[in-house]
């Protein structure tokens, strides 16, 4: 008989383990866009984003950033802490793409002038609306000391994985991290993947995310696979 | 031959006089709502508003807030100091409604528990987004000395309407500013009307702004004429 997940989202599946403290997280192959409009597989997508993602909270827990990863369990399980997730989803953005392209009426791929910080409501039903420090106050989603951690964790993130992948010939165009609570700390959550960032090739502009599902590319498992080989050098093989 | 505007809005016309320093605000009946879409026309509205934003620039006045009224000329027309408008508009909300019900899920007229601040990009084409701080200084649209004097003022405001509506058995539920350059000084400028606030009869909740146009309540003149008894006493008579 399979174990029932304590929560089935999106993209992943959470499972309880014997520790209260410590939860499993099951990467799906599983894509969804446009707030789970667009609905469809990616193959391998959870082997490769169980990969890309520890890879990163190793490499930012090396750089004093405080995660949920403890260790990977299988091809697309890792053990991470339990975390009370927190309803905001915090945006980092360098290139203006995506949403914030169109807010603006900024072409794609136009660089900002300054990194922009930006909170969502984490809320399917409303769509996980773009909110401000005061919406977040007045829901009761986080206190202002955790906005300011979370504000100041999120850029300090963004100058470490935009440094690391630029050696790697890769832009951070954007990106978007979960925090949650662990015997009251702060953490990192959730996942780091081409499925929460926009990658683009540093020399030939090309999309390596989740953007070649939303928009139909082509070629989307391979550039999950070429964002494994450039940060970690593994050559994936199906 | 009639004067042509400098510029047109969707509710006033703004016309050049002798001195570059002052500008003559011309209040039209023209209503328009839901980013221009709904269009039609208040009778008097423009005579109506353009007594009660004198009123209330004078009583924002003697409590120390910069504005740009000078004085009332005629029926439909105010002088007023010459701004740069920042494309900006800053909503102060004290209970939930229009986009931000919408936004948070929350039921209209559910009093939030901490006064919301948001800045909008005064931008029609883009359908006046809602925008952060990091997206006015990427944007280059206000200094961040702009952002904190406009929030400071627009929260002072809040203040000082809120008590004077009180008495009045009005309910500020929210309001738009606008602020603009005038020799460096950042003013308080536009209007301050029912087309740019939410007034609520304290005691039965009827609405008494420019919901009434944008929902089709009716009375919607009516309801102008009564913010203006409220307000000044006086008796609007056709
Ligand atoms: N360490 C953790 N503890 C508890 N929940 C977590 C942790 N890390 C991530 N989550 C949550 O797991 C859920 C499943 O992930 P996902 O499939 O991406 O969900 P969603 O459909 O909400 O995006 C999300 O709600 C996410 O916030
Ligand atoms: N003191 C001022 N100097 C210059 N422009 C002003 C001043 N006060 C208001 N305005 C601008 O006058 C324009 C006309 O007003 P309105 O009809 O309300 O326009 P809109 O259609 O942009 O809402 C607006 O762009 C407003 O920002
Ligand atoms: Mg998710
Ligand atoms: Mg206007």
């Amino acid at each position: 008989m399979e174990k029932q997940p304590l929560y089935e989202g999106k993209a992943k599946k959470i499972y309880a383990t014997d520790n209260a403290d410590e939860l499993l997280v099951y990467y799906k192959d599983d894509a969804t866009a446009f707030n789970g409009i667009k609905r469809g597989t990616i193959l391998n997508k959870g082997v490769l984003n169980n990969k890309i993602s520890a890879f990163f909270f190793e490499l930012l827990g090396k750089h004093g950033i405080k995660h949920h990863y403890i260790r990977t369990i299988s091809d697309r399980e890792m053990l991470v802490k339990t975390l009370k997730i927190l309803p905001v989803e915090v945006v980092v953005r360098n290139i203006a793409a995506g949403s914030l392209a169109k807010r603006i009426g900024w072409e794609e791929g136009k660089k900002l002038p300054t990194t922009v910080l930006e909170f969502y409501y984490k809320n399917d039903e409303l769509g996980d609306p773009l909110i401000n420090d005061y919406h977040i106050k007045a829901l009761g989603l986080a206190t202002e000391d955790q906005v300011k951690t979370m504000a100041e964790t999120a850029l300090k993130i963004n100058d470490i994985l935009g440094a690391y992948l630029k050696e790697k010939n890769l832009e951070l165009i954007d990106f978007k991290l979960e925090f949650g609570l662990h015997k009251g700390e702060l953490l990192l959550g959730d996942e780091i993947s081409p499925d929460t960032c926009r990658f683009w090739d540093s020399r030939t502009g090309e999309k390596l995310d989740k953007d070649r599902f939303r928009r139909d590319l082509g070629n989307v498992e391979e550039a999950y696979k070429e964002v494994l080989y450039r940060l970690t050098g593994e050559v994936f093989a199906d």
